[in-house]
């Protein structure tokens, strides 16, 4: 490993299964020495230092960044803005920033406003990792093992900041992925952002029946896998779906469409258009979906 | 094990996922002493032979449940009263008729109305077991292990050919829940057919975006997980969802109007109508749906 990857001082902003994720895969790489963890809870932050995730743990984010080597952003995408405001005076221009935000085109008009002049120093990227819990608790350093890294470097970009984000990635075991910021949002917003709506609303939509409780005594496997990610965090969702609703609202309302035709299949008993519907759905998933973990 | 519940002869007519795993586990229990298989595909039936699911395969029905003293009907509800039919005119007053439909006010419409004077030895039920896998190559012994199997004895039903219904299901290890037909259909309906409906839907909905092969292929562990039913057999769901339909049409129409909301929201950009639709979503599924499998 070239001595220039070796990270002094990791400042993780947002100690959730993310970026607690990050930290303990750069520790168990041995590419960082010391980390620092920037969180509004204190209990997370304590289950952060527990359990080694970071070595100390610190509430103003000024205060943390400060001679940081690497910054990672792991917070919900709604706080970013307030976060960039908030480093931006006090960033030296050693630091490199990275950020794991679910959108990109949002999280890089933020940056671009508040980090003014160091802009070139944040290298926008997305794990594409995750599972239905949060916090540290959650963390560990397998996460991103095999998993894709979309990296969205914008043309100001520092080529020196792109490589060490890179590094660290790699060395988390991810396979880089470079992508454009709205081409990002269009692909997450169908195969990631849709799926948690569709899921969230189907959970509602079960618990709103008069008889909810004996009802979902009665669920099996299907619905479980169905709705587990309708178990993740509302704030990050509200976060992420909010900052892309451009794509996200033509995408809900194709759903509604593929579902009023199923909906009027079913009403006019017409059961060859049902399988019609069931069958391409069927076969698509098993051109495309079915793969190893 | 009381002699009376040894069966002598058991017909499956459907040697699939259920019918297979049921021959299956009845003869881990040493309960019966030969399985005859009925279905429509000459290969399907070749694997549970050379699986050891069934002991001799047969494509006439009528032939198929002379001096049967058990018949599970596990083919599409669809089939059901063709089948119902040709085994009618040959059934002996001695042979216990079940099935494993998913819908069961049809399946008992059809089974009065075809049966006829044998109605009474027939015993509604429904195993809710299964895996997105179908066909005797996918049977195990162990599916019905802790799951829940509905009965649904008519008044005319005989209490002995209940009883032996039981007895079979309890050494497949199963737990016995009885529940009025109409009941069973609005239950299952919410917790088992919208969500085939809602996966299968989702599916055909990525699957239409123009550049659908890159889309899915950046696709993770929340998409797989969500649409993981959208494998099952198409043909099944067909015959489920048809002959549920009244239950079913306005879950959809709930469902819809449950993403109308979230849909409305996300438009006018207010983050706080769609955490509270998430968080309560969450909550539901924290109370409800997080068990053990």
């Amino acid at each position: 490993m070239p001595a220039k990857l070796r990270i002094n001082k990791l400042v993780v902003i947002g100690v959730g299964l993310i970026g607690g994720s990050f930290a303990l895969a750069l520790k168990k790489a041995r590419m960082v020495r010391q980390v620092i963890g920037v969180g509004r809870s204190r209990k997370n932050l304590q289950i952060a230092l527990r359990r080694g995730v970071i070595d100390r743990a610190e509430t103003d984010i000024a205060r943390a960044v400060a001679d940081a080597d690497l910054v990672l952003i792991g917070a919900p995408v709604g706080q970013m803005p307030g976060i960039f405001a908030r480093m931006a005076p006090v960033l030296s221009p050693a630091t490199v920033i990275t950020d794991a935000g679910s959108t990109k085109q949002d999280v890089i008009v933020a940056a671009r406003r508040h980090l003014g002049a160091c802009f070139p120093q944040f290298v926008p990227a997305h794990p594409i990792a995750g599972t239905e819990n949060s916090g540290a608790g959650a963390a560990f350093p397998e996460l991103f093992r095999d998993r894709n890294l979309i990296l969205v470097p914008q043309p100001e970009t520092r080529a020196a900041a792109t490589r060490l984000v890179r590094a660290a990635w790699l060395a988390c075991g991810a396979r880089i992925v470079r992508l454009e910021a709205a081409e990002h949002d269009e692909i997450f917003g169908a195969v990631s952002h849709l799926p948690h709506v569709v899921a969230f609303a189907l959970v509602n939509h079960l618990a709103r029946h008069p008889d909810a409780r004996r009802l979902l005594g009665f669920s099996g496997g299907g619905l479980r896998d169905t709705v587990r990610i309708a178990g993740s965090s509302p704030e990050m969702w509200r976060d992420i779906c909010i900052a892309n609703r451009a794509a996200l609202v033509p995408l809900v309302d194709g759903y509604i469409s593929e579902l009023e035709t199923a909906r009027a299949a079913l009403a006019a008993g017409d059961g060859d258009a049902l399988e019609a519907l069931f069958s391409s759905a069927q076969r698509a998933r098993a051109r495309w979906l079915v793969r190893g973990k």
